[in-house]
């Protein structure tokens, strides 16, 4: 098990924070999707260890960026 | 036809304006909804006269607040 914590920038609302928790939630391996709102905080649980380049890309699938 | 502004407070993002626009569009009669998020104006366009109520009730259900 496998824990990383990004921080997403330009999410303003819950229905951002959905649309980022599906998308990260959407990557091989992810089994839980915490996000904080008002930090940005993204903490993501999965069973192997994931490439940066991959949740950077479901970030931006969901129309947030990856603070870099 | 008729058409009416209102001031939707609350929304952020333009999930906010697609959930405020497909409340509103599903009131009996409305044809068109125009949102602008900096301003929070609504726009409806509808084939009869709308009750504030209503309006006010589909703007509540999609998570916002019409002003008073």
């Amino acid at each position: 098990m496998s824990q990383s914590t990004y921080t997403v920038q330009g999410m303003t609302c819950g229905h951002c924070v959905s649309s980022v928790t599906e998308e990260v939630g959407s990557i091989d391996g992810v089994q839980q999707v915490d996000v904080d709102l008002a930090s940005g905080l993204v903490t993501v649980t999965s069973d192997r260890d994931l490439s940066e380049d991959d949740v950077r890309a479901a970030v931006t699938e969901a129309g947030y960026q990856l603070a870099s």
